[in-house]
């Protein structure tokens, strides 16, 4: 009754539990069919007792079987939890959206709370009439909706030292992708007016948030009137409190530093302010100790997230669905290749969808596993033509002095065992 | 200092809470800058304290300031909790994309709790050979994610006897869109083989789920090899407990009810069974007593989510940001109009993005408000060139003694103050 006798080339004859019933066990016997699983043979409890009401909870929370599934403080990353960081558990997921209840956040001095009443904007400096909004001015003018990633841009870093973390979700989870709706920068802008900052084209913005950290950037002007967006809420809703309720600024492509929190003030400047955030920070140190600067872009990077160290195989040879993401801040992701061998030899993934710009793309290989261990990779490429590099190629330009921009290919050692861990190749 | 003396056109001029600062007043000075308010002359205690560090809780809630937007039983719907509903808070969501906290449900026998472990499902009835998959062998099949609609066929049911409902969360909340992970049911169904069932053309599915009312519907054999999917994922995690855990159907553009949560068996027969999910219940009873059946498709709707009576406009005349959704279960929105006098007039709303067969498509209508009363109304086109119907329309061909299927064009009186009820225009 067990017998997995499939037929052909069928993906049936490979699946350990998927059991064939005999002929002739049709509908009305389901209960009483023959075969060793007691889980179709008998009746179980959930299908002959009542199931809990609705609006148990005012708003609903994960099962309590995925509770593994969780934003993740890793306590030895940074001195307290106040300057740290929450990962998104790209492992556990599909798709490409990410719930705000698992969604990456990374806070410099805590996550305030500041209610809508309270909130006011500030646009100053090189404008006709510097001008303060309320929450409810902002919700006046006209808004747009788009999916964008959020990456930060030390997302990855700890590789420039070698493979330190074992999971994706620590490797590469300082990311989300979330639906935003709100208010592009450049309406708010030409509301004050920018008759005032005469010839836009060198000016800056400098963008700071309500928070003591302030985390203030400089933001040229050419991106700020071009997609920067003053949002207000998260896949349709508003923003949670850790992302920067009640709005934040979305700099897409763009490193997750500059999608400022709490926005408070945009300032039109003649120059750059050279803040902490893009000096001392946010900055990459190269080999001969000089320093790269104004990296705001995301290059294009993937990840396999399934398998990987968190997500380990647990059946034997036969079909394996091998997942991950793609994203760049150049544009929209045109493909991605899956490696088995550590690079060697490449196969063309299956893309969830077709790329769109500046948000992840989900990508699949559906492959028969043999059982024997692979080194997983999986290489981006973007409507620019750019492709991702390995670690080898990045350290040759970049050194290994640098914490951020690593967008190197990066290598799961899968054992026959279905077992997966973080390892170099070189 | 506060005098809003915008130039021109601009909507500042009609910004009662966008206050001008003074020329010279820049960066530096925010916090003792001249003026009444406050909340930008005085330094803040969220500006120089401390907030809250990383992973208070595993997994993240909306901020208490939102408390308000909820899921919602509303208790004299149904006799119990158990075969009730929770209403998507659609007021207050913008975008598309509905958070799984707060999406829609509906349960015939309460919500059940079903393992991973414990799942199975089986695939019989006409098939070469019948098969039980574990949810570890759903994993193993190639699987596609796409952002669907779901939509209870009673949603609007109540506006059939009149307006009843005063809030787009009670008269339109039954739906839910999502971006859903799985399985094509075709993959499942060729896996078992479909040569035992003969000529395709006029066979069916019935599917059924695990829970003690086991919901069993039919679906003919055309739409199951189309765009079922068999799905374990929503919005990139783990399906909701409410939402069918582990695994639940998605059916596009058709009846919420069809959806089958916690799915455990799909049987190809030779004819529909006629449940009585789709004779008593999901059926349209027409003036003359006799009843529409297999009404599986939803048709394209539309509803003005903001202003609306739970979204009142608390501003006076100026600048007013009119949104809702639409959807059609034939295909991709292709317009939506609005009206601001009980459908006299009409105006072409702007899409949020292009629309996607079988998604919510975002609309807005951005307008200076003059402060007279409106009823307010939206029109929903679709790719077939369907057009939402008016209640009047809807009610000459399908009488007054229907539950299901009501698409009309909903109206708000909006009045000068700002409130907004459900109304009837002739």
């Amino acid at each position: 009754m067990t017998e997995n006798t499939g037929k052909g080339a069928s993906r049936r004859q490979f699946l350990a539990g998927a059991a064939a019933l005999g002929a002739g066990t049709v509908a009305a016997s389901v209960a009483k069919a023959a075969g060793p699983d007691p889980l179709i043979t008998e009746v179980q409890e959930w299908a002959t007792g009542l199931g809990d009401g609705v609006d148990a909870t005012p708003y609903g929370l994960p099962i309590h079987f995925e509770s593994d599934v969780r934003r993740r403080n890793v306590g030895w990353l940074t001195a307290d939890t106040i300057s740290s960081i929450n990962f998104t558990p790209i492992h556990a997921l599909d798709g490409t959206i990410t719930p705000a209840g698992c969604a990456f956040e990374r806070h410099h001095s805590g996550a305030i709370e500041l209610a809508k009443e309270d909130y006011r904007l500030m646009i100053n400096g090189l404008v006709d009439t510097p001008l303060v909004f309320t929450y409810a001015d902002l919700e006046r003018f006209p808004r747009e909706n788009h999916v964008y990633f959020c990456e930060c841009a030390a997302n990855t870093g700890m590789e420039w030292a070698g493979s330190q973390l074992n999971g994706a979700q620590f490797t590469h989870g300082m990311i989300h992708n979330m639906e935003y709706s709100g208010i592009p920068l450049r309406t708010l802008l030409e509301e004050a007016g920018l008759g005032a900052a005469g010839d836009l084209k060198d000016k800056w913005v400098y963008v700071e948030g309500a928070d003591a950290s302030s985390n203030g950037r400089s933001i040229p002007m050419e991106k700020a009137l071009d997609d920067v967006l003053v949002a207000f809420k998260a896949n349709g809703e508003a923003l949670r409190k850790e992302h920067g309720y009640p709005v934040r600024l979305v700099v897409p492509g763009w490193e997750g530093n500059m999608w400022v929190k709490w926005l408070r003030r945009v300032e039109v400047m003649d120059q750059a302010v050279e803040s902490r955030e893009e000096t001392s920070k946010y900055t990459d140190t190269l080999a001969d100790g000089t320093s790269r600067k104004w990296t705001w872009v995301m290059d294009a990077k993937s990840v396999v997230t399934s398998p990987s160290p968190q997500m380990p195989i647990k059946h034997g040879p036969g079909p394996l669905v091998i997942t991950g993401m793609a994203w760049s801040g150049r544009g929209a992701i045109t493909g991605v290749d899956v490696s088995l061998d550590g690079g060697k030899n490449w196969q063309k993934a299956r893309l969830g969808a077709p790329g769109a710009k500046n948000a992840l793309t989900r990508f699949y290989l559906d492959i028969v596993w043999d059982g024997s261990e692979m080194l997983l990779q999986s290489r981006a490429h973007d409507e620019t033509g750019y492709v991702q590099p390995t670690k080898k190629q990045l350290r040759e330009v970049r050194g290994e002095n640098s914490i951020y921009h690593n967008n190197c290919i990066q290598t799961w050692w899968v054992t026959a065992d279905g077992k997966a861990e973080n390892v170099e190749v070189s």
